[in-house]
């Protein structure tokens, strides 16, 4: 799509070249086709070592970008980037797409809903009631139980088992918020990659990275209930044992261990080989690796346990 | 269905005409030709005031009764009031209905599942694996994502997005309790409307009421695992983040934002634009608008934020 | 399967008769025919006492096997333990198990998905949507709403009610760890076994055992969102609020009324007649009956309103 036809469709003007722009990602991760945008004078850095072509910018940003920029300066960024965003989603299914490609020694059950575009390797089980969405890719040896949702775009590695009601791939939670208090939608039309050999208990959901991928490392094993929002990056051989839930872009390094009930907020990172023991409740990045985690506020776990008894003794008293 | 069959199928018998009765409710919402119930001397001013004609009440209750009520006198009122709600539940499919009706421009899955009695709306996306119950009303440009449910007699709105795995419409949880420890269905009979501009999450769970509807007023947008009970009202503009749980009958006015694993007890009146941060537990009902809430026992946030930096030192001494 | 042939995929050798084994189990419930394990010194006792004629063993352990017991010295039994459970894995579907047998009056939609070997009683409605895998047995008068999905072999009782999206009989959370951080998976040989005039909410997930059965008895009633982990007996006429979870094997007994968000930990055993207030943390077991319980840590309910009390005073001072 051309910058001028973007800039046309949120009223506004663009400046600079009227290049080809074929999707939007952040400063930090956009290449050269792609538009990004920034909001504040804190972004001013980032901003001008991105590698997008063209940028969605308030006017007081103008004098931060980087040398032969194109951009479109807008009133509320936040707001038309949300607008923009649905430029840029795809069809919800493709009916174009090429006849779906089954491996050998593979079941897909004829009760299944498979969207064209589908690829699905060797040795699958796809089971009935399962709907995989236009130009899903399944690896090897992979099982997924009746009545499992997988959206459009979205990678499933090999010997994965998805368990029943699980949805992978539904929309990030992601909105603008206008003065009045209307939300209006970013679209997510980004997708959830599911490395090799994870395990995904019964109704889950993996939601969609509004740009790039949601991701799943290889090994990884979830219990049942686990929420993992946008652009969550799960590290190897990591467990989640039922109602987690991961707010948006937070990292967690490989195997961590997370025990029921448990919820990180967003946008956190978290070292290797964490333990979080029940019901901890994580808001901020941990760079250690190998601790063991407790409470909200989080704290190390043996201090929590010395709170718990010294909470004990106010009983007491 | 005459009251005297009421009567009889609760081996009672009725006092007064022998109206003909449509449908039960509770005594502040009853019409003419609703039957309520009373349970308690606690309810005689709520009795008195009421509009029905109709009520299942103790005998001690017969003096608070309106003007040229009939009435079923009961040994245990919330026993019978639980087996008179199945003489009203519906059929679960009603095979007799009118042929679905679908407007122009949508798209209906033919691996969708709807029942007759369905209308739906222009440019709509029904895909694979919904299913829509009977009698189900959707409005204009709206989307379904696969293997989503929306039981018989719900409505949704125009401009909604409803995501996989999400239940619409599903019985409220409700039993009366025997001497014995038994528990007695009552039937779910009312219905949820969901109005324009609404988002779902993944596998959400929304209720339908025992009487009335649950309500999910215009522009409110869920995550995943969002559950709402029976007879609540959810305001407009109103967020919830994921793993969030309200309580039946409980009302929340425009704009509140629910952070992560936050819950409402029932029967709790919440004002608008009030903010609860992650996993606040909300048991009292909320009058002072634009509140910020937190812990549970809930507290003002930064009343909160105190409390746990005391809990901190706590541990130091 | 001989037992020489389980040592040989796990690359032992195995000691004693070379007997036909049918299924493992654990060593308190292994009958004669099953294959049992035995990973610590501190299981020699219980060892001894075991019913099963074969087991996986560490060397130092042959001292303690009953008399004439066959046996599989292994270097890491929880790991060959693992490894052993997939011999016993029956097929993800039964193609060649007899046609569906449905009673007389049962209503099953065409678009439901049942697999053969489904044994359906009397009156009973099975909607759209719904998945009922191999060997399933319903009893008479049960519903089964859209879009719930019941893995192999789990026994549905009558007059019982299952919303939809809920998941009866995926495979428990279970896993042997190496010392590199992979896990292996346990495979979830046993069912689920749902009792009577049992109502089941929409989204719930009950696990399959690993060996044997989960169990939820007659009468219980799950609200929505419940996650019941594999080998867990819920008693009879118990009640759980929304979003609460039961560990692994955790026991409770009849009429326990357990509210929204709270959590057990695994292998507990609670006290017929518990009352756990919301969000409550059980981590140890209840002898005592008709206790109610609050908090995380647990404590008594009237200890923890003290807690809160001296906490809100606490904020004062």
């Amino acid at each position: 799509m051309l910058l001028s036809d973007i800039a046309s469709s949120l009223t506004c003007v663009h400046v600079g070249d009227d290049i080809e722009i074929t999707s939007m990602n952040n400063l930090a991760n956009a290449s050269q086709t792609q538009l990004s945008f920034a909001e504040h004078k804190k972004y001013s850095t980032e901003l001008q070592k991105s590698k997008a072509s063209a940028f969605l910018i308030p006017s007081n940003l103008v004098e931060s970008l980087p040398k032969n920029s194109s951009y479109i300066v807008c009133d509320n960024v936040s707001i038309s980037m949300a607008h923009a965003t649905k430029l840029f989603a795809p069809k919800k299914i493709d009916f174009n797409a090429p006849d779906p490609i089954i491996g050998e020694g593979s079941y897909i059950d004829e009760r299944a809903n498979i969207e064209n575009g589908v690829i699905v390797g060797k040795n699958c089980t796809i089971m009935a009631g399962v709907y995989l969405g236009s130009y899903v890719h399944v690896g090897d040896n992979t099982t997924i139980y009746a009545n499992a949702t997988v959206y459009r775009d979205c990678r499933i590695g090999s010997d994965c088992i998805i368990h029943s009601g699980t949805v992978i791939g539904a929309d990030g939670f992601g909105f603008s918020h206008t003065a009045t208090g209307e939300h209006i939608k970013i679209y997510q039309n980004g997708n959830v990659i599911i490395e090799d050999e994870v395990e995904i208990g019964a109704n889950c959901a993996i939601d969609r990275a509004v740009f790039g991928s949601t991701l799943i490392k290889k090994g990884v094993k979830l219990d049942n209930f686990i929420h993992i929002a946008h652009n969550c990056e799960i590290g190897e051989y990591s467990l989640f044992v039922a109602q987690t839930g991961v707010g948006g872009s937070t990292k967690l390094g490989r195997n961590c261990v997370v025990s029921g009930q448990t919820a990180f907020t967003d946008h956190l990172d978290i070292a290797p080989f964490s333990t979080f023991t029940a019901r901890s409740g994580v808001t901020k990045s941990i760079k250690e690796p190998r601790g063991v985690w407790s409470g909200y506020p989080l704290m190390d776990h043996r201090e929590w346990m010395k709170v718990q008894s010294k909470i004990a003794k106010l009983v007491k008293e």
